[in-house]
Parts: C-alpha cells; sequence; structure tokens
C-alpha cells in the first residue's frame, strides 16, 4: 500500500504544549516527511500517562517548549524513509519511547533494554539523525517528545521506535499497551508468591494484573488515598494497606502480614518513602524490589546496608524490561487470546478537541486512563 | 569409630576473651558433652577472620564476654549427641556459621541461605536447645560465638553447623575455606564479564578468585591502600585503582575506564561510601553489585533513585549465597582438584599458645589469613 501523501509535508492538527502547566492548544501544523530510517504514523487513538502530565507541568524537571507531548498511542504507517524495509504504508503499529536500534549493546544483551541510541531521553526534542524536528508552524518548530509526539495526527518516529502489531488488534484498546502493557512485567513474581504494589495508579494495577496473570497467590496494595481502594476492587484485588492507618512502619505492617515480609515488591508512586518501605518490606534471603516510579531529581533513596546484606535485593525497570520494538506485539497478542483484559483500565474517553479534559482527570486523580480519539 | 571422651565433660585448653580489646587468655576449660542434635569436634586447625577481630573489639558493635571467639576452622568430630545420624566421631569436618536446619522456608527456598533457626546471630552466646553454654571454668559459663567457637581444642555445634568434608583434605590448608570458601561465590560474573573488586582484603580477593574461576574478562582492584596492591599481583590481579589518586568519584573514572561502567562489582571493605561507589560503578542496563562488608551499625547507604531506575541491581550476600553445610564439600573438592589454590591466602602460620600475633597482623592488616595450629 503505498500512500499519496508519501514525500509530501502534511498540514494536520496537533495539540501544542506552548508552555508550562498552561492548556494545550489544538494548532495546524506542518509533518515533515520521513527522513532516512524514519517512519511517519498517522495516530489514531492516544492516552494520557502521568509521564506526560509531569514533563507538561515541567515543575520537578526541565522541560522543552513549544513541544507536542504524547506517546502512549496507536496508529497505521503512512510512509516510511530511506532504509526502512521492516515497516510498510498501512501496517498497524504502537509507538514506543523505549526504541531498540538492535545493534547496540544494550540491544545485544538479553538483560537490558536501554538501547544505547533510542533509551528514553526527556530533554531531546529533535529526531536523532539530523538534531531538527519534523513539526513547524509557519517555519519555526515545535518540539518532539520522547520520540513520540502522539497528540498529533500524524507524527515522525524513528523506525526502531514503532512495534508492529496484529493488524485485527482495535487500535482503540490496544493504544494503552503502547506504555501501560509494560507495567504487566515489573512484578516478575514467581508462582505463588506474595507481592506488595505500592501506588494504585495505572501502572500499580497493571503491575497487579501481571502479578495475577503470573500466578502470584498474594497481592497487597498499599497507597495512602482510600478512593483508589475502590478502583483497585474491580481489577479482583482485596487487600489494601493504608499507612495513615498505622502509628509504625509500613514495612513493618506487611512484614507482620507475611511472616516476615513479601515475596515481591513494586514502587509505582514517584515518592522516595514509598521506595524505602518498598525495599525495606521484602523478605530476607530472597525478596525483590522493584522501582518503576520516576522521582524527582533531589530524592535520595536511604536504607541501612544490613537491608541489603540480609540478601534483599532492590533494582529498578524501565518498561519493565521488555526490549518494546519486540516484545510489544506479543503483549497485543495476550490481549487479543483473552488472556489480558484492557478494558477496565481505560475510565475515560475524548475526543481529540477534548485532550485538555484528559489533562484534568488526571490532576485530579480520577480513573486511570482516558483514551483521546483522533477523529 | 567411637570416642573414650563420648558422653564425658572433656577438660582442654580454649583462648578466652575476657573482656574487649584486651588480648585471649589461654585458658583449660570444660567442654559439656553435645546435646540432642549436637556435635563436639576437635579442632586442629583455626584462622583468624575480621568478624573475630570486630565482636572481640566490640567497639561498633555489642558483644558478649567472656566468649571464645573463632568460626574459621577445620577439625575431627569426637562424639554426636541424640539424633545424629549424619556424622560420626572420626568424620573430618568444617565447622560453619551459617547453618542450614534443612526444614525451614529458607532452608527450602533455592534463593537463599539464611536459615531461620541457624543463620548467623552474633549476639547469641548459648546453644540453640536449652540456651546454655557448653563451655565453663569452675561452673561459670564462658560464652559461644557463631555457633562455632573454634578457638578451643574442643568445641559444641549444631549439627547444622557442620559440614563433612573429604577426609583426604589437608585439614590444615581447607581450614580457611570455612569461611572464606564463600567469597570464591560472590561476584557471580558471567564469562567474559568486568568485574571491579572494591577493599583488597581476603574476601575481596577471594571475590576475585572466584571472578577469575568463573571466566571474568576484567578484575578491576579498589583499594585505598598501595601496599594491597603488591599483595594483590601475588594472585594475578593487574589492574589497580586507587580513589586517592583522582579528584573525581571513583565510580566515574571506572565507568570511563569500560565504557560505561562494569558488568559485576563487589563491596568488601565495609565502608558505606565504598559500597555507594560500587553501586553507581556498575554499567545501567545489566550491572549488578554485591555488599559483602558488613557495614557499621549507624551506615547510611544512599544513593539518587534513577540509578536503580536505570535498571542496576544492589544486593546482598551472607556467605556468598552459599547453603554452607551442603555446598562447602564441593569447595573443598575444587581444591583437591587443583582447581582453587588455597596456599596463596594463607601468609601465615602460629602455634595455639601464640594466638594473639594473629590478632596483631589482622589489627596492622598484615597479609591475609595467619593459620592457628591447635596442637
Amino acid at each position: 500500500m503505498s500512500s499519496r501523501t508519501a514525500g509530501q509535508v502534511i498540514k494536520c492538527k496537533a495539540a501544542v504544549a506552548w508552555e508550562a502547566g498552561k492548556p494545550l492548544v489544538i494548532e495546524e501544523v506542518e509533518v515533515a516527511p520521513p527522513q532516512k530510517m524514519e517512519v511517519r504514523i498517522k495516530i489514531l487513538y492516544t492516552s494520557l500517562c502521568r509521564t506526560d502530565v509531569y514533563f507538561w507541568e515541567a515543575k520537578a524537571q526541565d522541560s522543552v517548549f513549544p513541544r507536542i507531548l504524547g506517546h502512549e498511542a496507536a496508529g497505521i504507517v503512512e510512509s516510511v524513509g530511506e532504509g526502512v524495509t521492516e515497516l510498510a504504508a498501512g501496517d498497524h503499529v504502537l509507538p514506543v519511547f523505549t526504541g531498540e536500534c538492535r545493534e547496540c549493546a544494550h540491544c545485544k544483551s538479553e538483560e537490558s533494554n536501554m538501547c544505547s541510541l533510542l533509551r528514553i531521553n526527556t530533554e531531546r526534542g529533535v529526531m536523532i539523525s539530523d538534531q531538527k524536528s519534523r513539526f513547524s508552524i509557519n517555519g519555526k518548530p515545535i518540539y518532539h517528545f520522547l520520540g513520540t509526539s502522539t497528540f498529533s495526527e500524524y507524527t515522525v518516529l524513528h523506525v526502531g521506535c514503532v512495534a508492529k502489531i496484529n493488524p485485527e488488534a482495535p487500535l482503540d484498546k490496544v493504544c494503552v499497551l503502547s506504555c501501560l502493557g509494560a507495567t504487566l512485567n515489573v512484578a516478575k513474581p514467581f508462582k505463588g508468591s506474595s507481592v506488595a504494589i505500592f501506588g494504585l495508579g495505572a501502572v500499580g494495577l497493571g503491575a497487579a494484573e501481571g502479578a495475577r496473570l503470573a500466578g502470584a497467590s498474594r497481592v497487597i496494595c498499599v497507597d495512602l488515598n482510600p478512593a483508589r481502594f475502590e478502583e483497585a476492587k474491580k481489577f479482583g484485588l482485596t487487600e489494601f494497606v493504608n499507612p495513615k492507618d498505622y502509628d509504625k512502619p509500613i514495612q513493618e505492617v506487611i512484614a507482620e502480614m507475611t511472616d516476615g515480609g513479601v515475596d515481591r515488591s513494586v514502587e509505582c508512586t514517584g515518592n522516595v518513602n514509598a521506595m524505602i518501605s518498598a525495599f525495606e518490606c521484602v523478605h530476607d534471603g530472597w525478596g525483590v524490589a522493584v522501582v518503576v516510579g520516576i522521582h524527582h531529581k533531589d530524592a535520595v533513596f536511604k536504607t541501612h546496608p544490613l537491608n541489603f546484606l540480609n540478601e534483599r535485593t532492590l533494582k529498578g525497570t524501565f518498561f519493565g524490561n521488555y526490549k518494546a520494538r519486540s516484545d510489544l506485539p506479543s503483549v497485543v497478542e495476550m490481549y487479543m487470546k483473552k488472556e489480558l483484559e484492557v478494558e477496565k483500565f481505560i475510565t475515560h474517553t475524548v475526543t481529540f478537541a477534548e485532550i485538555n479534559k484528559a489533562f484534568e482527570l488526571m490532576l485530579k486523580g480520577e480513573g486511570l486512563r482516558c483514551v483521546v480519539r483522533m477523529e
């Protein structure tokens, strides 16, 4: 399938973040054709993730403006640049912010997904090949975000940031797997194990869902907001602890509930005290704590060395250690085989014109994922 | 083989630590017969490890006095208590301070060696079964140390703290494997990997030897004392870095030497700043840092959460994660097959009467292991 617009500049609508914390503005932008090893995608559905809000607020972190945010989405390839052989116009794809060049030491390592070329880079607002943006308004550049910029009807990505998926998968559902799918893989519990999840946002609930799929016998949910427990019950979760209800550290409470500690814990809050609790609540001898939350740049993790010496492990994961381009298609297949329910994560839907509503919901802590229909 | 002394109190010599930091005194002590699930051993060789000195000095840690220290040794079973079926008088054995009951959750876990019943307990000075000491002078108890108390011609241990070894193994050599043997297993590098070792004492050199045996391509040694590098050269080590020679953090120096960081690091100093450097010097994406050193009770490990999020792992190990009673015999076999050289760790030998000389050498930082001949 070839495209009439291939090789041409496309004029389309995009939601531009002109400055930190100000509502996005739907603008007509020009999207340049994909260059060597790049792909231009028509976005059909995108959804809002906390990371977009974080870099839009730009409170704890520098950001670049004007910028087109968005990284959780689904779309169809419009055209491909020179050298792109494994994708063609018409392919159904998910954009991925954790790219995979397949040639660096990280891509060749079985353990890492932190591609040297295409790893997450929140500061870069341009394409790698020529350090230029593909978006412009009246000739002035509008910057990219995470190499994805999905809050636009058309966007340009490096081919390593595009996962080709089953064309029968409903894009209005699997769009959330583009980012959220990785959360399924973060807990990595063994069958019959106990898992504690810190933070019941979409990431925490995804981690809980992944733990359930992997055969965890207990999932203990920790959150400061009891309203979150109501949401979590819809996921079949039944054990909740609120640190505010106890006058001792929550790690001690969890140790008492579990005869010494949980087998695995996952920190999804981005709060460093939760990270310390998540680490200290795992069982000595074999417990593993995993950090997923993105922390404030001045945060400091502190613990007594003995907590490590007693054979506890602390590790972090980006994107659930998935190699996104290679692994996301199989997550979509899990949904197609009904092993995985995606619908329960999608609590709201808005039109593209209403995209600022999605930000409001996220800021109010309401719901999990708000899907934005581009058409 | 049965023993004439079985069931009797044995009078023998032991080196008693009467108070913190004062020279040991060779005394005649009475050693009660082993009770249910206990074993009495004739110690032939023992050696001094930093941990003995640490609890003898009792500066950073409480200790119990009067006490018979010592945990690295080799001996022969003199008699066994009720219920002991797998050991008999005459068996050659190594005492182990990290015991193994083989019935608790830790012993049944493949990942842990921190037996609930017999894990290291530095405060306990008595046997588990009746909370009494088996050592006495004129009816007054002299306390045990680490469940081993090998600075005595005879000592009593729980059967779970005794590893039966090949009777052909020379006890004057393999005695050091009783504790030091575990260091071989701490680095756990993969073939071709780079390893950084922090601290070139016997533990660090053991970890380096283990890394070499496992096929590490590079072993980078870090120590503040250049005299240690001379000792390390005898182990075939060639890459040394002294943090004092640089005006930037040693983790940055190591990252530059290794194109982003080492694959594995091992912290053997017990200094929390070295622990931070050891963690931060591993490569993102796949690096694993292992803590072996015992840290001051007020020490605090600090790092930015992002160092974890970038897929670095930090974990601790007690006794190299060996299940000592089960695994030590095979370490002895490695020595018997000449895969492992033990002699280079033994830099000094003294008689039992000269045991305080071993403490002096350790305090001066001279040599690695001083073996004490009991006879």
